[in-house]
Order: C-alpha cells, then structure tokens, then sequence
C-alpha cells in the first residue's frame, strides 16, 4: 500500500486535546512501513517538490512577495532532526533555503525576549526555512529543568501562538513537527551512536542525564503542543521510530505548503520579442 | 575515456601568464565531452564529496577547528554559477553549507571597503561556502564600468591578495574557479531563456547591455587572474560550455580540498564504556 497522499499527512495534526501515549511512535499512518513502499511515495513528489521551489525562487528572485515556507523541526534527542533537514532539502536548490540551528541560548541571546534570536533567523520571502529546534526549546527545556517560573512558560505559550499567528499573516506557511519517538528507540540510537566511532561525535554524556528525564520531556511536549496548534499553524506529531517514514511526511507537509501558495511563473517585465531581437544580433 | 582525476582538475590552474583567448570555452581536458563519461566520472566521487563534508562537519560539532572550505565562482551571465551551486553541493550536509549571493552592493555596502560584506559573508570552520559571485565583481565591474580610478583597482587586486593570503593562513581552502564560457554559447543560453517563458525570470534585459562589453569583460578577468592567482589560491580556468564537465570539475576541486585537509572522526571525550553502560541501564 504505497499510496501515501497530502490527506494522510495532514491527518497527523493534533488538536489542544492531543495525547501523546496515545500515538504510536512505530506506527505510519497511511502506508505500510516498508522501505519500499515508503520510498516510492518519496519519489513520487520529490520533482513536484523541487519544481515549486524553484517557482517560490524564481517569485523572490522577479522581486514579487511569494510568502514563504518555516518547517519548524522539534523531538528528542536521535529522534532525526538532522537527517529530516538533509532528506526534506535533498534536491532543492540551496539558494532557496535557510536552515537554522538553535543550541543553547549565548549570554547575547539570554540578555534579550527569547523570540529576538528567532527573529533574527526566519526565512526572508521566498525561501524554504528550516528550524532543527526553535522556540519550543525556550517553553519545553525551562519547563523541564525549571529554568522560569510557572508564569513566565505561560506567558511564552501565548507569545509563541501571538508570533506565530503575526508570521501567517505576513505569509509564511508554518509546518510545526514533532519527531515522536520512543523511549527504546532512543536507547537503541545512543547505542549505535556509542558503538560506532564515526557516531562518536553525535554522542554527548548529557543526551543521558535528559534521557532520564523522558517522561518530564513528554509532558513538556505534550502540554507545549495543546497550548501552541492552532488552525493556521497546526502541530503535526510524526511517528518517528521508522526515519524514513518520518522524512517521507515532512516532504509531503512541505509539498501541501508549496501548493497552497498557488504559485506562477513571474510574468517578463520586458518585451521578450524586442529582447530576442536584441540578443540576436548582438 | 573516463579516466579523470584530481590531477586533471589541478592541470586547470592558471599563472599569471594566462592568455584566457587561449582557453577553449568548449573543450573538455581530461575526459571526453560525452555526458556519459562525465556522469560516470562525477559518480565516481559523490560519495567520497559527501563523507569528508560529514567529517569536516563532525570535527566542526566536537568543538575542533578542522579549518574550512570557500568556493568562489565568477563567470560571465548564464556561464551556469547557479548550477554550479546546486550541483557542487548536491548530496552534502546542507546544515555544513553557506552560500552567499554577491548583487549590486546596497548603500550600505558602498559605504565600506570593498572586502566587508566578503568578510561578513564568510564560512565559519568546519564549513563549505561557496560565492555565487566575489569580491572580484569589484574589480570586474568597476575596470569595465570606469566605477573605479586605475589606481584604486591597481590597489583592490593587491587588497584581494591579501586578503586571500589571511584566509589561507587561518585554514580556509580557497577554490577559485572562472566558468569560462564563449560568447556564442551566451547568446544560446539567453535565447533559451528569452524562449521559455518558466525561464524569464532568469532574464534581464541588462544581461545584454554586458554583453555587449564582452570583450572588456575578457580583458578585465583575464588581468584580474593575472593579478590574483597565487601558488596558495590559484584560479582555475574552467571550459564551460559543456556546463556538466564544468559542474565535474568544481567537484573534483572540492575533493581534492577536502582530501587535503586530513581530516579524522573526533576522539570521543567520554568513557564509551562507562557510557554504554549508563545507557543500556537507562
């Protein structure tokens, strides 16, 4: 059953009652979880995908206002946020891109509102932007580790939907995505990071002391999601313990974006007879 | 025969001899014209490209300073510098990717030295940039324009040296690559553009007014290289009407850059051991 569509993606948005045990994290809505299967759906749009990137650009590029794309990327750690930026991006032309990575704040940083660093690091129109982590880490680490009081995380829930909501309406289309993944999938991951000295790198002591803290993080998560999805920028919970089915979503969530822009190629703004004439006798 | 190497791309490089009208814009050094054979050879090292990219970038995440990579490519218009782009950085990491785009400086711009939005726009370590246009705009543009007196351009090709030399003294491989097309092949390549109207977007009728001042633009590139190759950051005169040869041999530049830097995965910094432990235990 390989006939993953737009529907099937959407169908991963969650309302403010969203409950998140309920998910399956090795579960893949909408298609069986082969390889195959899943590979074909990915390359069944990855020229539509890149083809309405292009045309995104090409609107940036003619000076038109073509509105723009925010994948905001959020899960634990191993649960594939890099690997979901190089796949999603794979093919696109990286003129047309921004990612942006957050780690912990610079004294720089937490001398300001914690949206300031998000603000400076949004897509400008007509580009794909792409956040591994983001804003969210300023509501679900503080929460956890108790870095700001009770109503301070309730005044950046509503300052995230109100920052959100201004970014709809100056066009970008927002995909929120949660990599949802399990607890043993995450053990399974730190274990072949740690068993592989090319993943050594990827590995880091503290990955540990926060996996020991799984449960305050789904909580987090969880409340994070109910007081953040909103109708025009919805979350998705992705289940995430099979990547590629994961990666597969994002592309489609990016191609549903694409589309909805209802993009066109940008009208010459020169007489091209007049400028094939020139050219031709030049 | 699909036989390149590295040492073919090397053989690219130019003195400060360089004699450009000498150049075939069309021919192929080192491989036959066949896209075949220059598909199976840009095959050949796709994966090679990518995994020192993952390196380079690994070493960049442990907090080691593995230096870094800058491409600058300049060319006449439609000589395939996006393209290039693309195709170069085609499969790498996008997260260990800058690309900078060099239009018509702003005022702000104007109102510095030449060098500081290259500076500003530079890749950090561990990073592969790429320049889609150049500081050199400022010495192409400004002789061919008159933006300039002689003596401030006299003055900009040693400042570029400089600066170069600073790069390369603090871990950046520098890549300098002219896409160097003929002046038929432009005119080809525009009038492609001018008859697809998804390509119109890619036109501006002042592309041809440039044309017109082809061969100043010949003069004023090859007297730039002449004054800017160095045995540390050589340029690399690259036939490119056949824009895949073209798009081959940036990549076999990048792997000879990488290569050269001997890069090797980061000795973790933690007990493995100790830490399997902690997490299989968790």
């Amino acid at each position: 059953m390989s006939h993953f569509s737009i529907a099937e993606a959407r169908a991963l948005a969650v309302g403010p009652e969203v409950d998140l045990a309920a998910i399956d994290p090795a579960s893949t809505p909408g298609i069986s979880g082969s390889s195959k299967d899943i590979e074909k759906a990915t390359a069944k749009i990855e020229d539509e995908v890149a083809d309405l990137q292009e045309l995104l650009y090409a609107n940036k590029r003619a000076g038109n206002d073509p509105g723009n794309v925010l994948i905001v990327l959020q899960g634990m750690d191993t649960s594939g946020k890099g690997g979901a930026v190089k796949h999603t991006l794979a093919g696109l032309d990286p003129q047309g891109i921004h990612i942006a990575s957050f780690g912990v704040p610079t004294e720089e940083e937490k001398s300001h509102d914690f949206l300031w660093r998000v603000e400076k690091a949004l897509p400008e129109a007509g580009v794909v932007g792409i956040f591994d982590r983001s804003h969210y880490e300023d509501v679900l680490v503080h929460r956890v580790h108790q870095l700001s009081s009770a109503e301070e995380i309730e005044r950046r829930y509503q300052a995230i939907v109100d920052f959100e909501q201004r970014l709809v309406e100056s066009g970008t289309r927002i995909i929120k995505v949660m990599l949802h993944i399990s607890k043993e999938f995450q053990k399974e991951n730190l274990i072949e990071r740690l068993e592989n000295p090319e993943k050594h790198w990827k590995y880091n002591p503290g990955d540990v002391n926060e996996r020991q803290l799984w449960d305050d993080y789904q909580t987090a998560y969880e409340i994070a999601i109910q007081r953040t999805t909103t109708d025009q920028a919805p979350w998705y919970v992705v289940p995430s313990d099979n990547k590629p089915y994961a990666r597969m979503v994002v592309k489609y969530l990016l191609l549903d974006a694409l589309r909805s822009m209802d993009l066109h190629w940008p009208e010459a703004d020169f007489d091209v007879a007049a400028e094939l004439e020139r050219v031709r006798n030049s």
